[in-house]
């Protein structure tokens, strides 16, 4: 079996309610051909989003994990390269979808608060990076592409600017896309893709949009992921390291 | 026959060589069933676009136009709908993609290098602008996306970034950007999408590359068109109004 | 006599109605023991202004400019130089303080409001910023900074944001900002200093403040003023480019 | 003894090799008026700087800090306020100068890496910032500026675009800023002036200049502290958020 033929694999790290951004990624790629690791705290979400795109034809594997720690992230990619061997699989995409979620006046803002932003929307992202580069490094160039693989960031506009009540998740989102343009430079010229979208606005975390006037002033977590599959579909001579996304009707 | 079936038309202003983004974003738009208006200063090369994309199957059609003052540009719109009338035809997709070329010294920048910068790269862009915007607000919402239209610009680094010998480019492209981020606000509500693309590299200007080298550290034009139809094709619930594109070998 | 012991000469160009930012940073810099060369289109507004600096015990010559285009301004500079002859004198600093000011939804801006914004925003910062380029070049390093010149432009929150109603006057701060950062960038290294201030919120503009709580919510030309001579006086191991002013009411 | 008496107090924590930053504002502020409390991990530095600005005529006093931990910030602060009781003394200007440095390609980095630069860089800074705020918030308005008082944050270039072998120290920056922004924002109503320096080139940490050559090429800490001084005695009509400093030789 040629390298170039290996079994593409997304790993979506980040699953919220299973109806969010990870979820919809997770969904969308197993339909475009991704095998799909789907890393979550919750064993429901993941193993109830494993069976919806196993039930519409996909392949998903749930890897509950126990926090966002350095340790589990990275027993958590030793898990997904144990299930998805080289060379019939290759992760060619990763997504890193956590966020520690504080809104809080600042003095409010308690330490523990501080400290949950920081390490789960920094320190894990540091950790699931280096899982996600590690694997990528190895991985060939891929034909259509020329990357050898996609790492996705989802970011904020409270990562590009803090606000009232946003202290603290703008300081872990602002140091997320820090990260992300340190990667992007550093790992671009191995060919390896890194990206960060700005979503600007509410996302409609629901199964069914309950009316159209609804989804107009959200964003559809589908069209977040068709973002990210656009993303990881760019070739070489022409990647975005970062994009907005914003409804329509939103004010900016 | 339902507005829904209209034919869409996209209006390409800024051909270049031929080469370019511009021919590149008519090319794949033609390829994607729009029927390309292909407005440039030079005849030639809009006459042998528009052969090359008919000879694909495609439609498109020349509109030389004489300069990018406000009234040629105001006049090749006249002349775009006289061309392509209501219900048959709707203009979903525009592209302003000129730019007055200008890279010296500070101190060898002379006022007519400063006006050929301001004329063609911003007061050009507000005529193409004001016919996209007056065309788009006619449409009915399309089906797929829930947008009327979509404006998209060339960007540049210059765009975010002043520099040593572009002073008058990076004016001129910083205004451009000024000018699509308003657009973006003033019209988004109106399910009138505005983008603007951070073009960060050499762009490949040939027809065939002449090797492989040579595309990893250049821009192919087909990606970044790849990258406009993506956002054409985006929903109202996803917008996005800016991306970066660059070769994975580029130094940033 | 040394060149050290060159009388300072600060050119103002922009006067407004005579109580805003370039009036305030005339008496400011008068006050601080320049000369001030003071450029405006409204012969009273200047000379008024001269009278003023002059009662106060400072030196200030009205330069009264027919327009702001190249040519004039280019004259208004070889005026000002034969006033303040080396090397009794030496422009040490230079503030564009000029905008063309267009608030109106994009439909309604015409050419002609664009070509206003253009011309007078970018075409006469470019003009003005080749006077004083010129006059910084021939000037030694200054003892206390270490600096040959410093060359500051007003800009606004328009400068570095596009919104609704300010497409014209957004595309000419943003193309402002653009030339100060190239300048920055190419003159840095020869010891001339250029800056650029992004005022975000509202100028009070009137000799005497009515009452405390206007003050309290709009910018005092007099406190802008003193950024500039803040920045002036920076020497050239820490000299910055760009600051923001605004209000402590002032919503962001 | 009126409120407006009371003596100023400068709180800086981070003081470097005694030489940096830190250093040079506390000595700068002691000789316009300042009682100092100086805060540093380091008891020899702490120490003989605090004798060096009280041989110079000042008023400073040496706070040495186990750590930047949460529990230790909190603990000094309340030393500074029993060592300066209100109402004989204010705290009217706070300097955050207290980085964790990590220049390593990232795969490099290691999980201790991000913890130094996310604990010193970020959460270090909540802490320091809830002890500023705090005790701002209970002192009157001062005459002089109309401003409670001011807090000042030092970063880098790092803050505002990660690079190669800048992840975890970028990552640190960029949410130290996002940081002093969300504060910017919900304090300034509330004429708490908070600011962010952009640090852009090599610092010059000894006592004495060796030649001029090097003053030229890197910044004097003492033309920081300028910078600084110049941010505190802002009043609340014109308030700088960001500023950048530069070397007049820096590449940018």
């Amino acid at each position: 079996m040629s390298r170039q033929a290996a079994k593409r694999v997304l790993v979506v790290a980040g699953l919220g309610n299973g109806y969010g951004t990870g979820a919809a990624a997770a969904r969308l790629f197993a339909r475009n051909g991704y095998s799909v690791a789907l890393v979550g705290r919750g064993a429901k979400v993941a193993n109830e989003l494993a069976e919806t795109i196993i039930t519409d034809g996909g392949h998903a594997t749930p890897f509950t994990i126990p926090s966002y720690s350095h340790q589990d992230i990275t027993q958590t990619w030793a898990a997904i390269h144990k299930h998805f061997p080289k060379p019939e699989y290759a992760v060619r995409a990763a997504l890193f979808n956590v966020s520690g979620r504080v809104f809080k006046p600042f003095l409010d803002t308690t330490p523990e608060d501080v400290q949950e932003c920081l390490q789960t929307g920094i320190a894990a992202a540091f950790a699931f990076s280096r899982g996600a580069i590690l694997t990528f490094k190895e991985n060939d160039n891929e034909q259509s592409s020329g990357k050898r693989g996609t790492l996705i960031f989802t970011g904020a506009t409270a990562g590009i600017r803090g606000n009232t009540y946003t202290s603290a998740f703008a300081a872990s989102k602002f140091g997320l896309r820090a990260l992300s343009q340190s990667l992007a430079k550093e790992f671009g010229k191995e060919d390896i893709h890194v990206a960060h979208s700005i979503i600007d606005g509410a996302i409609l975390l629901q199964p069914e949009p309950s009316s159209q006037g609804m989804v107009d002033k959200n964003l559809r977590p589908e069209s977040i992921a068709s973002s990210y599959l656009y993303l990881t579909n760019q070739d070489r001579s022409a990647m975005t390291w970062e994009l907005d996304l914003r409804p329509s009707q939103e004010k900016w």
